[in-house]
């Protein structure tokens, strides 16, 4: 009956869709507000007072200097306020003794400098504002900052803002490879069109390029990290030129990852041993014609003996051995080696857990200068919760980046609505205790905590991993665009607030309704623990099929023991969870003790993370009065439920936004409330055959059995 | 499961419905145009006097019937005329006395009734337009036929039109992977959204839908002919139903591929042979199963134990054995099985020219009514020039539909501009002589030849592999929405010249200009004879990597003999081509002698057609008066010189185009020549060391080496 019922149904509703839509369409455009202006919307404000405001302090842009970045600067006001003032403003040379408008200035001394040469000053002098860095890109930065005060309706009078970046080097990482897919992608192929270039130049260059300066990211790795040689050839190099062309003018430098075996598969070498002096000329001699090509070439990026990637250890070298070799062919220029720290070996007694720690902190102090090595947010691989990574605090010597991934991998592809800033948050803001307390991880990454000093600047970084594709609104799901904002106002400054981010981007993105912009805000901060209780609670992690999209936390056959679900959540008839205290695998020790404290007695043991460190018994009471096995169920059951209120909080919120941007949300939560079940009757199904319990009250037992929810996952495994 | 779906449905419908009061597309603007609209541009009419006399003659648009596809011919009717008159013309239920309108009429007995139940027509009686066809389709075929009259600014004074489709099955077949990738898709990424279906509906699947309409094409194969099993899941065929509903409204059936082995593999049968009881039941429950979710579903497409594809053959069946079966279970429904005639085998002596023929003659006659064989129109594989396939006209007893290849995979991907209208009509109007002197292909593929009648409609078909994907303009190379264009049309009408098309699409897609118009058709007329000059001239065939993207004509070694590429040039010290005639495979034999007789003899056989039938020395004289070493060298130099011509012709036009569509396409030429000149100089510098001869005057010999080439190729190797 019902698979009678629903084709009828979408039949019915698409005949409504189009007969109405038709009236108001001329030809072939994507309905309403397709989602490509992401948050730089510069709708003109329909507040006259306010619109006059701003026109009267912005009659003018006086542009000193000729720069490229400055000019940048220019034009993106004089784009912005076309939009938000409906005027043209003029960009001017020489500001004489006028007033009234806005004064680029670059290098000029500020009454008080910036921390940093890409802060910024914006100061209203009399009649006057002026936005002021040492840098153009500083500059570049302000002028967006100002657009940002007029998109959320602030007030010019008077205005004083400095803003320095806390961390230097404020990149995405896009795992997009050479045939124009993406690893991990869910809006679409790659932007890169790599055929096309270096000749035909995409104009989303340019708008991606200008939606990350708005946020002041300024790297970007345009190849995944399972990386293809081809883009260490002299042809693709070019094509790699030409971005970085475009980019240029936003202060945006180009990074490449790089396939360490490329001395043998490309240069024709015996070996790709780091420490052989052919191999150390070939990629002294590789960067040199790297720099010819790209002279403001940002770095490498290496993903080594990771995952069947090739590295040093294949020839029993390390993987600061590796690193160093890379920094020596860098030496001569301003760019810097970026090491991977995600390694785990296939071996079914170790802990994944503990492998990037062993591996990497008996190197701590051997590496170059210019080597940054980068570490994932958590210990295992992005999941939805994790403990912060006992990397943090615990190389003082080394330059630690952050990996923090915006793609939903593990958060629900492009269906599920998941804020990704209360995760960034939690693990910047965690204490690691190196230094005492207040040793946050945020500290260690801006370099406050081990003050990095090296041959040159402070080599401090934060890495996201891109969610952009080439669907027309970037990220798939539009309330994705969210995540890549938060990531770079977070790398630019991690004392922001997830609910200011959250109010900011509504507010240049979606409504200038205060309240649908709480209800909104409120909506996005609770949607990751809501995502967290139906898909993996308490400490639950990788029970994904293959692809990563389906539930299969059964799933125990794979080429590997620790690429199995089981291996992860360890459940049997006693109970379910890792241990990884002193009974365990004692990766609780690779923390500081007032770290271990917290984590280290299922009594006291924060309840989500209890089953990260803990095989607790089905039967074990918890802390909020339920067992186990109970607990376990209210999560999962509320966590679905509440991907209900989410739908309700968004029909709430329907005249205050766009209609086809509000369909198109809305569309996607009643598919994340159809997969949330699906989450939660795999798990409580699955659990239910060692922990011999029924579904509590008042909660109904699945309509479903363990089979059928085997049987639909198996629609993932098929060819 | 069942209470939980009907609400997520309901709630759907009334979510699309908001997504209905639509905007226009805005930007963080790519600026110009941007191509998404295709060839439906209806941007107001600038010439007055003519804009006022299109006015006078579509007052209102009258509407009897409340069909939903009638209702979208209104509705595209009005759409065009906003955009092209500047005004709403109003959709009325009854014309009255009214006249100066348009009036739309399905199931009308016209004066002279048409061929086939969707052809339309339009006649300018007194001052009304009426148009009139027996089914709602052919309305809506006739209202766009009535805006392309005034697209291409035609008079409409006295108009009489009167079309009908001479192939019923007209489709699309989209090589697009449940992943998202397109296989040889260079246009992003598939359009369909899997993980967001059926939920969330793309506003591109109505556009799409739309765009096809609009040329008359009335079928869509959704996913490769690689199939996946999963879109015989029911999860699958939800998603599937969903997309079917979009396209309903504009008359265009989905049709899916399948997997031949999905009784094993997802009905966990222990066989999938077709004369299995188990089998047959599988298919015709799964089939049953389709027509409850799809009640208009068209389809099955089938590739069969071809390029390891399972089939019938895996269990000593035929077939003919594989299709019945199939066929067997459509037969309670309104739908076909198509079968692909596109089969090779493994085998060093065998020449793969001969294999479909061989496989497939001997089962003319076996097929059930329901079974269509789709056929390549060459018997290779999509080359640039191929003869036509042996097999039309070789089967009198069985429906043949024909198989053509709209991405670029051969072709130059999209970089390479290359008009394919004469390519196809170079098949279509190739003389079989099956019936004697005027059996074209055509006539064999309209069924006019053999007169195909079986238990219902006339089973005549043509499909076109799709080059669509989800780039803003939808083709990757913006010429080649000329190719979409063309291939719906020539489904429609095969009579239309390659010129004809290609003026009626640069007026509804480029400009007005009459000058503009000539030079860039013919541009596009002269297109596929430069890239055949310069990619593979006098019958060359095959010299790709892997990936069909660069020159690898020295390529021996792979794991199929017929995998390489001098398996089909054949190049030694002698000369180079294949020997089909008696001397050789005799593939010739396959054709009518008439044909053989053109091609049979090396001194009569057109140079186009030489090399696919003759091994010819390197130093015997053509009908040119040149050697076949200089001809061919002759023809690689003009091909690649012709493409600075396509460059300058393209300049010449620069002021009658949109600057942003220009551009795109010029940068894409300057692509094109620098490949051009690769492709040359591999094949010459190749070439030369079997040839042992010198590059004629007045051409230059290459800058670089062989080893230069073969470099620059292995960048397309490297992982």
């Amino acid at each position: 009956m019902t698979y009678i019922l629903k084709p009828i149904f979408v039949l019915g509703c698409l005949l409504l869709l189009i007969s109405s839509r038709a009236q108001t369409l001329s030809s072939l455009p994507p309905g309403g507000d397709d989602g490509y202006r992401l948050w730089l919307k510069y709708d003109l404000i329909d507040d006259v007072a306010k619109r006059q405001a701003y026109a009267r302090a912005a009659q003018f842009i006086a542009l000193t200097g000729s720069g490229p970045v400055l000019r940048s600067a220019a034009e993106e006001l004089q784009t912005g306020l076309r939009g938000l003032l409906g005027k043209t403003v003029p960009i001017i040379s020489s500001v004489g003794s006028r007033t009234g408008g806005i004064v680029l200035r670059a290098g000029a001394p500020a009454a008080t400098p910036p921390a940093n040469r890409e802060g910024y000053q914006i100061a209203a002098d009399r009649n006057t504002l002026t936005i002021s860095s040492p840098s153009e890109a500083g500059v570049l930065y302000g002028a967006f900052a100002l657009l940002r005060q007029m998109q959320t309706r602030q007030p010019l009078d008077g205005l004083s803002l400095a803003s320095s970046p806390k961390v230097q080097y404020r990149m995405l990482n896009h795992w997009d490879n050479v045939d124009g897919t993406i690893e991990r992608g869910y809006a679409g192929g790659s932007l890169w069109k790599w055929y096309e270039l270096p000749e035909r130049i995409d104009p989303r260059y340019r708008d991606y390029a200008r939606a990350n300066a708005s946020l002041g990211i300024n790297g970007t790795v345009i190849n995944n990290v399972n990386a293809s040689a081809r883009f260490m050839t002299a042809e693709y190099l070019q094509k790699v030129a030409a971005l970085a062309a475009v980019f240029r003018p936003y202060g945006i430098r180009v990074y490449l990852s790089v396939y360490f075996a490329a001395p043998k598969t490309l240069g024709k070498l015996k070996t790709s041993d780091p420490l052989d002096p052919e191999v150390r000329k070939w990629w002294n001699d590789k960067v040199k014609e790297i720099y010819q090509i790209i002279p403001d070439f940002g770095g490498l990026l290496v993903k080594a003996n990771s995952e069947g990637e090739p590295g040093p250890q294949d020839y029993g070298r390390t993987h600061a051995d590796g690193a160093n070799m890379l920094a020596e062919a860098m030496k001569p220029y301003d760019g810097v080696v970026i090491w991977r720290a995600f390694v785990y070996k296939a071996d079914p007694k170790a802990d994944r857990f503990r492998a990037a720690h062993e591996e990497f902190t008996p190197l701590d102090g051997q590496f170059d200068p210019k080597v940054i090595v980068q570490v994932k947010n958590g210990p295992i691989d992005f999941q939805p919760r994790e403990p912060f990574s006992p990397l943090f605090g615990s190389m003082p010597k080394t330059p630690l980046g952050m990996e923090f991934q915006l793609t939903q991998e593990y958060l629900g592809f492009a269906t599920h609505l998941v804020y990704e800033a209360p995760l960034f948050k939690e693990c910047l803001d965690a204490d690691t205790y190196a230094s005492g307390k207040g040793s946050t991880v945020a500290r260690v990454i801006d370099g406050s905590l081990h003050g990095y000093r090296t041959d040159g600047p402070s080599r401090t970084l934060m890495a996201g991993v891109a969610n952009t594709g080439s669907n027309l609104n970037w990220t798939g799901h539009p309330m994705a665009q969210a995540n890549w904002y938060a990531f770079g106002r977070l790398a630019w400054d991690h004392t922001l607030s997830a609910e200011a981010i959250a109010r900011e981007w509504i507010g240049m993105t979606l409504t200038h309704n205060p309240q649908a912009t709480s209800r909104i805000a409120n909506l996005m901060l609770r949607s990751r623990d809501i995502y967290v209780d139906y898909n993996t609670p308490m400490g639950l992690s990788r029970p994904w099929t293959g692809v990563h999209f389906a539930p299969e936390p059964w799933q125990a056959r794979s080429p590997r023991p620790d690429w199995t679900a089981v291996y992860y959540h360890r459940a049997d008839s006693v109970g379910v969870g890792f241990d990884r205290t002193a009974t365990g695998s004692n990766a609780l020790a690779q923390y500081r003790p007032e770290v271990q404290q917290q984590w280290n007695d299922p009594e006291t043991c924060p309840l989500p993370y209890l089953l990260w460190f803990h095989h607790v018994p089905w039967t074990k009471k918890l802390s909020t009065g339920r067992t186990l096995w109970d607990e376990l169920c209210n999560r999962f059951y509320t966590g679905a439920d509440s991907v209900r209120w989410m739908q309700q909080e968004w029909a709430a919120v329907k005249p205050a936004l766009d209609p086809a941007l509000h369909a198109d949300v809305a569309a996607r939560l009643v598919t994340q409330h159809r997969e949330a079940i699906w989450w939660r009757d795999a798990w409580v199904l699955y659990l239910q055959t060692f922990a011999k319990q029924p579904i509590p009250a008042p909660f109904k037992k699945p309509e479903r059995t363990l089979d059928d929810v085997k049987q639909s996952v198996e629609t993932y495994l098929l060819r």
